[in-house]
């Protein structure tokens, strides 16, 4: 019963498919999945954008009343529908009353961020003491390493990924900076080896092994924003404790896409982002995680009244007396009106649970990546993982998307895709898809980044017309990821058609 | 023609008395005043509450359909009317095109934050470069700590108020902790004199001469939050700076209340929060100053993506380019949601100017101090400004606004209030209410800090029922502050009356 997990789920994929005596390319195949997928219903929880409304449709393409494929829930989540209705409650309250919003209504301003944490804390496995929600990720992390990174003359590098987040990079590069260190000896850049683009979990492991002595922090991504590969967090957290350095992760991309358990593995202290995978809208307040081991740590700390006990904060003694936990970590107070999207948010997140989103995410990406497998051929050639090679040439023959596709041009559906093929029947043969991503579905979450052999700006743009939203991450990439909150097997099925039909066209205009 | 800036206010309003034939006790005195304001209509620019909107009002007290007495803009300001508005766009926005709303609409949440620097510029006095609009105010005074604070064994001192505001004691204390100094010795708390509230600019300039040699940093309230003083910061900062300290301002309490000029006085860096006068709504985003002087600074610095140049941020190369100015402090994206808001208060602002706001509050506030005084008497025994209370004694007859309130109850305005003066007549002579804000109109904004007799809380509670909003602060005051953006002469009267009441109330319960 637990088969599933040990499985790869393009095993599970195909079992139905066989049952239901469907092709996976076909489009009931999608349509049967949906139609099984316990956690369907939770995208009309979603405002789930309409081909006509996004800014850039050519609606000589696509249906304008269709809805759009939404692939970018790694970079903007979509919003959630309750959201306008708890908005509108908090900017009532604001006109009607004024100040008194602070202590009344639905989102008390001076205190509706501490409701927040101990669902918070569900979705990343930790305890409502261990949550703060407040300030922007990176903001956290600075917060974090103030406390964590106290470098001494022999234990003073931080480690993190060579392709971190800009954000993380120049955050650690300035904190090593500030305290007189020179982040070319301080900063170690864990790297890919020659000709490879995924960290390898063993290489990460010896570099701590070697380095660890003089490591302070280590300071990685649990999911990688631009291969998407996810990082064995246990493993990596253990193997740190056990050279003595502190382990803190940036979760941006891991948070509400991949199962964590921050308190069972012992992480010291993470910081995560609320407007990806967790729908909250851009630049929303973002999450903090300290160890409940650390809750009555007496590191160095930027203080603010927002992190004194409420109950003798407004005493006005300027006598220090800490919140429990991540809270003392509080400065300002919070912004009133990002707290309506996170309770919007968390009420979805409540509705299910990580483990069955997930669940659902690995099918989800895995039926998107054998799609595309299907038709361009093999994953990325660093990957060395027969098994799952194995399986897609089983099933990829490059013929047989090409006429289901056509099937659907008889649909209606994709009509501009079948004229294409008409003038250009053999233009995909060129074109090469790559999938950056990890191939071992543990290894990954929800996004796959794809690049081509023709200009991704070009395929970008394509991919735009059609109301394919995803986004282009410099040098080489287009990530896309089906959020598996309200994305659909159909979404996918649909967003590898548009994928095809731009990828074509791309490569006409190059 | 520049005389009114000489002259006390009080002057001024006893001129315009006369002229009409009214007794400044008169509401009718009132009503003229708001006739020639010449920023009235801004009110209409605001959601103000009505008495039955406000959760704790006594209906039996006030009239439900009046507009409360709205005194509690220093805490929190009131709602612009076109929030509402600005805000469904951008709920709309996200509803309806996901992620592409960070470069779409009247508020793109990757850049909308910039946009708004110009504008804040002016309310402080700066250049549009020397600005940035982000987090909270003491997230932002620690980010400008960890630039400007940087002791060495001689010079590692950090200068505040004894009473500054505990979130700015607690920044200033873990950045003295944070760099391994003892607060006890690095931080000097400047007193007010024994038996006296206020803080003398005499006093504050010998302790930077005496101690500034080992001063980094002075670190004042443009305003101070408790008894609405306002610091000479020109005076003080270039004191600081013939010392060799940087000089920065906390102007909380002073932005968008009383005119300022930072670009000019040469003040190093300020922080300031958008919820108080500049009525944004709480935990807004907060305002950043960085002196032009500083604008290619290699300070160190916390440093996050967002600090980096826009042209090249999403090259994703990690290599650091500052963007200019303020702006390079930015750490993490904006939070979209919060920007609605302070569109809306800065378009309000832009159909004034500081100068012209400021004229009105000079006369509002001596209006409110006018009439507490002429009901109870002199202003706070500290204070020896001859000319002042000599004015107000003059004019002061206790038993004046007595009558003048009967003649209200007889329009059957605050009945109330005849009752209880008829059960309780004398019992007002019993009861004292002091002003601690100086009594100097230069050396104060819009607020008044009130103690009383009485036990403010019951004081406090009066004011609630009778839907004047206002607040209490630890460990004995009551501050009131008619905000001239929205408030009334009329509002003054109104409070004033209802203050009375609460005062003969609180007397009785006590
Ligand atoms: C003078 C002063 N400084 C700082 C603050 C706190 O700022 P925040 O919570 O916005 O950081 C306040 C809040 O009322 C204040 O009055
Ligand atoms: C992995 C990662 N870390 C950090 C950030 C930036 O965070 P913020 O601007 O919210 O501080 C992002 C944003 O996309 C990210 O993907």
């Amino acid at each position: 019963s637990n088969g599933n997990t040990t499985h790869h789920p393009l095993e599970r994929l195909k079992v139905i498919a066989q049952e239901q005596g469907l092709d996976l390319t076909d489009r009931r195949f999608a349509e049967y999945m949906d139609s099984i997928d316990p956690i369907r219903h939770l995208r009309e929880d979603f405002c789930y954008p309409k081909m006509k409304d996004l800014p850039k449709t050519d609606l000589q393409l696509v249906d304008p009343e269709e809805d759009c494929v939404y692939f970018c829930g790694n970079s903007l989540g979509l919003c959630p529908k309750k959201f306008k209705e708890y908005m509108l409650l908090e900017v009532n309250k604001w006109e009607k009353t004024g100040v008194e919003g602070h202590t009344s209504g639905d989102l008390p301003w001076a205190w509706f961020d501490e409701d927040f944490c101990e669902d918070m804390g569900k979705i990343v496995g930790a305890k409502k003491e261990e949550v703060a929600v407040m300030n922007g990720l990176t903001v956290n992390l600075h917060l974090q390493l103030i406390s964590f990174y106290r470098p001494t003359p022999t234990r003073y590098k931080i480690m993190i990924e060579s392709k971190a987040f800009p954000s993380d990079h120049y955050a650690v590069e300035s904190q090593i900076e500030f305290h007189g260190y020179d982040p070319k000896t301080a900063m170690i850049e864990i790297e890919p080896r020659k000709g490879e683009l995924l960290l390898r979990a063993e290489d990460i492991l010896a570099k701590i092994e070697e380095e660890g002595d003089s490591i302070a922090v280590i300071c990685l991504s649990g999911t990688q924003y631009y291969t998407g590969q996810v990082f064995d967090i246990p493993t990596i957290t253990e193997a740190g404790h056990k050279k003595g350095c502190y382990v803190g992760w940036d979760l941006a991309h891991a948070a509400g896409n991949v199962e964590l358990k921050l308190n069972e593995w012992g992480v010291d202290f993470a910081c995560w982002c609320t407007y990806k995978y967790l729908n909250s809208g851009a630049g929303c307040m973002a999450g903090f995680f300290l160890h409940e081991k650390h809750k009555n740590n007496n590191f160095p700390k930027l203080k603010g009244w927002w992190g004194h006990k409420l109950d003798t904060r407004f005493k006005m003694d300027n006598k220090w007396s800490a919140d429990t936990g991540a809270l003392q970590y509080r400065i300002s107070n919070a912004p009133g009106f990002l707290g309506p999207s996170i309770k919007a948010s968390l009420e979805i997140f409540n509705k299910t649970s990580m483990k069955e989103i997930r669940a659902k995410s690995l099918l989800l990406t895995s039926y998107l990546e054998a799609l595309i497998l299907n038709k361009y051929g093999q994953p990325n050639e660093q990957q060395e993982n027969g098994e799952v090679k194995g399986k897609v040439k089983e099933n990829g023959q490059n013929g047989e998307v090409k006429e289901k596709v056509k099937e659907n041009g008889q649909n209606g559906e994709v009509k501009e895709k079948v004229k294409e093929n008409g003038q250009n029947g053999e233009d995909w043969k060129h074109v090469h898809v790559d999938i950056l991503s990890p191939s071992d579905p543990t290894q990954r979450g929800a996004q796959l980044s794809l690049s081509f052999s023709v200009p991704i700006l070009h395929v970008f743009e394509e991919l735009t017309k059609r109301g394919v939203v995803c986004d282009e991450r410099k040098p080489n990439v287009i990530r896309v990821a089906p959020a598996p909150l309200y994305c659909s097997f159909l979404d996918v099925y649909r967003g590898v058609n548009y994928l095809d039909q731009s990828v074509q066209s791309a490569a006409r205009i190059s």
